[in-house]
């Protein structure tokens, strides 16, 4: 047995309004380096209240982006990193306020500022070579668990794989659920649905274990209450109760693993650009073989909030993208080997994977 | 609203044989410092097969701790401190194994050796001056949370209180559910109901918030399992369950507090030296006016494993060792601002103390 031994978030700010914190926490710090803080905020915010309740001071960078045309990638990454080290130097410290994506492009970038050339010679487990800079997440919309994972997911030339190792885990996480109140409908259900399928997939494999099925239980019981329960709907107590099934489910597929949604999804990113919670939900309601109790509840969760997910989209690709896509997917071996075993290859082939495919 | 901001354990390890991990993870760290470990055991290992199988090498020192006189004390933290910085030097880090006494020693006793001293002057919160030195926490006994607490809990001669900062927080944690196999059914079942009072006084109070109610909330459904549920009982896969449900009743607590139960079995363990987790179970089964839910489903668990508390223990007290309890309680303001309220001393007095203890 390999000891499953991770490495935590240091700290875990929690509560309505804990966002006002932010100043103070990251007051001691700024006599790191080069003395000024780098903040990586979703574009979405530009015309918000929150981009003024930034506590960015003189010096400080604020640099917007807009994570909606694409999953992050290698080149942004070492792009902000070339921009500001160029052109200030290192930063104190790092701060990403956002989603899923400005979570990943903000440890990528905590660990590129320290390690020379492209993030892409990183992708995989334990390549950094030194840590990265102090960087704190504090996210906007909750499903994704990058707030407390340790692997900060990038789509490369080559791969969509993480940068993972202790070094990647945020040293601050903020976790103020009244940033998440103007997040939209459909972004707030697909998100969501993330910590829902990480728990199903977390819960149904080889490497399951009453750590990872504690966490996986509890985010599920709250993915209900937000999703299906009598209460169920986008409001404060619901949104407090996603951003901690976010934590929880994200802490569970760390002692666990991700499963078959989650390679497919990639493979669904990485050749048709699709973003990943999105890109999640159109192949899980496909699984019912695989997670049948998981689809049906999902089906019931889509049905409560009239979402409709497009069907027959593989009728559109190309026989060549469908095995572009399979090949990325089946590239995943750590989450077929926990979901279908460790025999895995006896029992899934690129045709299989195609097959899985074409359902969508 | 203050922000409540804490500090996890650094890297947690789950898992049945992980103990077996614990060498390699202290290897890296044996350069550090003057280059020895120092282990605390609980000496009711002296005997047994887990004793052997501790990884000291050549120059580590192995000491061993009869926890069940009283609750660690100060003078004793004090004379490991002293003791080995005066032959030895400082160690490069320290290992405790055992339950929440060997807990508190190990995580007091990692402090002490950078802060000089008597550890009474550090009881309290952030009074401690320098990092500690690296620790390790390895649990052998569920339920008392101190394997991912902020404090370690010490009775000095003036107060039971303590030491609270962020270097109190272990910088790894072993869970391996094996090492508890050998427990007592006596004191697995106390220590045990110290999970599920933390759970209950943390939900039932002022500071309770979506956090720290999804982590009672799941540990006392792990908790129900152990003990009352159709498969209750001292079983592997209930080791498992109640080791994760100690941890997560630990979060709950760090991020909400602990009431009434926990104030008065203070009172019993610093006048009349009661074990800490016996001690909240001879108190929480007369608090059902306060915690009625809680006390109702606790009779039951004791009914299910046939164990008979003490009554009328009081009788045997002077009035002034209930008012001296009375006063050790009354002091502790922050269980009762979470328990009754800010306003609580209009309601809270030395004599309705004095009358909660004389219903035991």
């Amino acid at each position: 047995m390999d000891v499953k031994n991770f490495k935590n978030a240091d700290r875990i700010a929690f509560g309505r309004g804990s966002f006002k914190g932010l100043s103070s926490i990251i007051t001691q710090k700024r006599l790191l380096n080069n003395n000024f803080f780098l903040f990586i905020v979703d574009q979405y915010f530009a015309d918000k209240d929150l981009f003024y309740r930034i506590p960015a001071e003189k010096g400080d960078v604020v640099k917007l982006i807009n994570v909606d045309p694409h999953e992050p990638t290698t080149a942004q990454v070492d792009n902000i990193r070339d921009e500001i080290l160029g052109s200030i130097g290192l930063p104190s410290g790092i701060v990403g306020i956002g989603g899923g994506s400005i979570m990943d492009i903000t440890k990528a970038a905590s660990l590129m500022f320290t390690n020379p050339g492209s993030s892409t010679r990183y992708q995989g487990l334990n390549l950094i070579k030194h840590p990265g800079i102090y960087h704190v997440g504090v996210p906007t919309i909750s499903g994704t668990g990058a707030e407390v994972s340790m692997t900060a997911v990038l789509t490369g030339p080559e791969k969509k794989l993480g940068l993972k190792c202790d070094s990647t885990v945020f040293n601050q996480v903020i976790l103020d659920p009244e940033l998440t109140a103007s997040v939209p409908p459909d972004k707030w259900f697909y998100t969501g649905m993330d910590t829902y399928i990480h728990c199903i997939e977390s819960e149904n494999g080889y490497l399951n274990n009453a750590y990872s099925h504690a966490y996986a239980e509890q985010a599920l019981q709250l993915c209900r209450d937000v999703f299906l329960n009598q209460h169920a709907g986008k409001t404060p107590g619901n949104d407090d109760k996603l951003m901690v099934a976010s934590m929880m489910g994200g802490l569970s597929l760390t002692y666990s693993e991700v499963g078959i949604c989650h390679a497919l999804s990639y493979g669904l990113s990485k050749i048709l650009h699709e973003k990943h919670c999105y890109a999640n939900c159109l192949v899980f309601q496909h699984l019912e073989d695989y997670y049948p109790e998981g689809v049906r509840e999902m089906k019931q969760m889509l049905a409560r909030h009239q979402i409709n997910l497009p069907q027959g989209l593989s009728k559109q690709w190309t026989e060549d993208t469908i095995t572009a896509m399979a090949k990325v997917a089946y590239a995943l071996s750590h989450m077929w080997n926990h979901a279908v075993g460790p025999d895995w290859k006896k029992k899934i082939t690129i045709e299989k994977i195609k097959e899985l495919y074409k359902r969508l």
